[in-house]
């Protein structure tokens, strides 16, 4: 859990959650004492008392007045995780456009608690150094961003693009990337690549309720695959529906609304089986770079040899949603997706790529994700806490080791559907389980979205909430 | 030809060039002398020979050292005008993907004067003034636009184009628009929401080729539709083809490549007609804004009680072709596409779209208008001049009264295609005539874009492009 670059406090922090997590401390056990910290580590009494400050703060610990640190009665132990998913296995060409349509309507509403929003809060986006780089692209680029960017999208960020998936083993060069408006752009065009009305498509279940929508308005049936919350997409499962599908969509790191997280091997035994078959695999990364583990997970396409798999990303979660900056690396589906991009956008906005191609340059990318990657640990940990102090007991969450949303399982008996249009009377919004599959399952279950500032009042919300479940179970 | 703003001088001016035109004064004719200007219409000196040197600018007069101002053997009326094109009446389902791409694989090298290009140079955008407005809303707005845009598109933009619109006789509201990334864009979500793979859609003929490439993308059948050089479409012709199409799409104010103009009656026409028929109208009225004439044509969204005119535009070919800002009023297909641009973009660059709602708000979008009205108008004729200069007689070629291109019939038996490559290696990019067609034909047309700054070196690579005509005559 500790990177190389984490500071000293961060690194004696991180061996003592790890040594909570495989439980040489256990649940209510005194841990050592601070000035032991300092002889054994021979560190400063502030380092350790930090490191132990940072503990707390993620509610692993806890203080008790004149006496010392104990570990917490965690709740990220005692919570269980849902089971793996089992959808149905014929592909479904339903929809859930009327449920989606009722909670994206209240998503522009200041006063909700947007549990409900798959995005960061502006707070945690570092806008003021965007628009400094803003304003240094509107000075250096010959025409200020007005004018055509070339069809396959800005060179620096393609090159940053490259540069940066070096970090995770991808063996990407600029002219592998196509800039697209967003990631949701990326995954339609790559999408329309692969594809033809009436194909059927392979995805994990549940998913993101965006990737559903768009294959069925490009006349898709979908196969939802049985998912495990925390690694991801069941290959056995997968394998035996080879036969139907053209193509596998999958987001391997930190599904949305899962969290899981397919192991590495996963990875490659994913892309091999694909490789096999000659079927292409679209990769949603969308999240990768929001992850709370000590290295960036690797990315299917770093295992892609036959250049079937089409890695799609962007800042759209990370930096800046509005900047409407992503990109996909289509491997041999290259003038493919080149042709669609022209046909129907010409280019990508100019400016917005620059800024994005600088802020890499400069390393404040990096800057900005590391700081964000702990704020987003700390707030899932927060709400973890929380959903174990105010939830029933019956209730499961996943455990996620990145991104911005938690998946909720609740007593089998409650419709969360129902319960939404009763939390926004608390000005509460969540985001019901029935949006991400096709096949009228998950009711009882909710995605939580916790890319917000932790605070008391988003406690306090959390009470409410866990009162309303409370109530429906 | 003169709007109430224009200065005196500019109004003497047009009045002159009025009379040209019909023919009051014919070719050759000496015009009154500066001093007899002066006292017929109550100006000074100066202003009556700003109106000469303007209409000298527009080669319609020319000086004679010692003896006065003469009407010049102007090419405008003395080269012809293509005919009406005569498409076969079958739908093709062919591509012209080899040829564009050839072309398309040039529009980045700086030393080619770029004659193929459809867009305006730097040189004519007002990128200072852009910037600061762009500036001001990095300020301004709350999260300086790195937040994402409601997925309808800024208010403040849907609102001025609403405005906007109003000019010509449109009755439109905020609501009525959705924004999106340029017009091609607002056309590709326009021709999703009214057809589906297999239908038949009518356009003209020629038309542009991302237009045909689009629809042959979305697996649709085009059938091209007569039309004439000034007055666009022939409605009789469309007519006879509706049984067969579920779609029809038109660029009715300066088509690109004809720069034909439908009359306003025509266009109220067209519409009767697809409302009788209950068949959806994609209109693209991209270049409505650059108009030579005293007032904007009006769109034929302005005649749609229906609901059936789906109006696409942006600012791509008059502001700022990199910010990616279009619109479409889709009228009763408004769900659809709003669902369309969820699915496939989420929403359109926020920060860019701000700026242009500015520009507008602020009036400087009109007056920079008047100024880019000029300039094309002038290079239009000067083209036009260059063409009657040093082309062969039979050469007949457009007179646009809008937009940025020129359509040149040649010989029957040059091939355009063949003189691109010639012509490549004098630095000199053109539009074959082919691309705009999916039957084959117009391989002796070429269109010549007039988007850029007039000056002589310009006139020397019209006379080398002329010289190479004569020899492929």
């Amino acid at each position: 859990m500790i990177s190389s670059k984490s500071l000293l406090y961060q690194k004696i922090a991180g061996n003592i959650e790890q040594q909570i997590r495989e439980e040489v401390w256990k649940v209510g056990d005194k841990l050592p004492s601070i000035r032991a910290i300092c002889r054994e580590q021979g560190v400063s009494m502030s380092t350790a008392m930090q490191a132990y400050l940072e503990l707390e703060r993620k509610a692993l610990i806890e203080s008790r007045p004149q006496s010392g640190f104990y570990v917490s009665r965690s709740p990220l132990m005692r919570l269980g995780v849902p089971a793996t998913s089992r959808p149905k296995k014929t592909a479904s060409d339903e929809q859930v456009t009327e449920l989606i349509d009722r909670v994206y309507s209240h998503l522009g509403k200041k006063d909700l608690t947007q549990f409900s929003l798959g995005a960061p809060a502006k707070e945690l986006l570092p806008i003021p150094k965007l628009n400094k780089a803003m304003l240094q692209a509107m000075r250096e680029m010959p025409d200020s961003g007005t004018g055509y960017e070339e069809i396959q999208g800005n060179l620096r960020l393609r090159q940053q693009i490259a540069r940066w998936s070096f970090a995770w083993g991808s063996q990407l060069g600029a002219g592998d990337l196509i800039t697209t408006a967003g990631t949701m752009n990326a995954l339609s065009f790559s999408l329309m690549a692969v594809t033809k009305p009436g194909d059927t498509i392979a995805v994990e279940s549940p998913v993101y309720f965006g990737i559903l929508q768009l294959s069925r308005s490009l006349g898709l049936k979908v196969l939802e695959i049985p998912t495990h919350p925390i690694t991801g997409i069941e290959l056995d499962a997968l394998k035996k529906e080879l036969p139907k599908i053209s193509c596998c969509l999958v987001v391997a790191n930190f599904n949305n609304p899962l969290g899981s997280l397919m192991p590495d091997e996963n990875k490659k035994a994913l892309v091999e089986l694909m490789e096999k078959n000659n079927i292409p695999l679209i990769e949603d990364d969308l999240y990768g770079d929001v992850y709370f583990g000590d290295h960036r997970p690797a990315s299917c396409k770093t295992y892609d040899k036959a250049g079937l798999v089409l890695w799609c990303g962007s800042v759209s979660k990370t930096l800046a949603p509005g900047y409407r900056v992503g990109w996909v690396a289509p491997g041999r589906f290259k003038e493919k997706l080149l042709r669609l991009k022209m046909l129907h956008a010409i280019s990508s906005t100019s400016i917005t790529q620059e800024v994005v191609a600088r802020f890499l340059e400069s390393g404040r990318y990096e800057h900005h994700l590391r700081k964000l990657r702990q704020t987003l640990h700390t707030n899932s940990l927060q709400y973890i806490r929380a959903i174990g102090d105010y939830f029933p007991d019956n209730t499961k969450v996943s455990k996620p080791d990145g991104g911005f949303v938690l998946w909720v399982e609740m007593d089998k008996k409650i419709d969360s559907a129902a319960m939404f249009d009763q939390l926004l009377k608390q000005s509460i919004s969540i985001a019901p389980g029935r949006m991400f599959s096709l096949q009228n399952q998950f009711n009882h279950c909710m995605r939580l979205s916790y890319g917000m500032l932790w605070n008391e009042a988003l406690d306090r919300k959390l009470k409410l909430l866990g009162r309303t479940v409370r109530e429906f179970s």
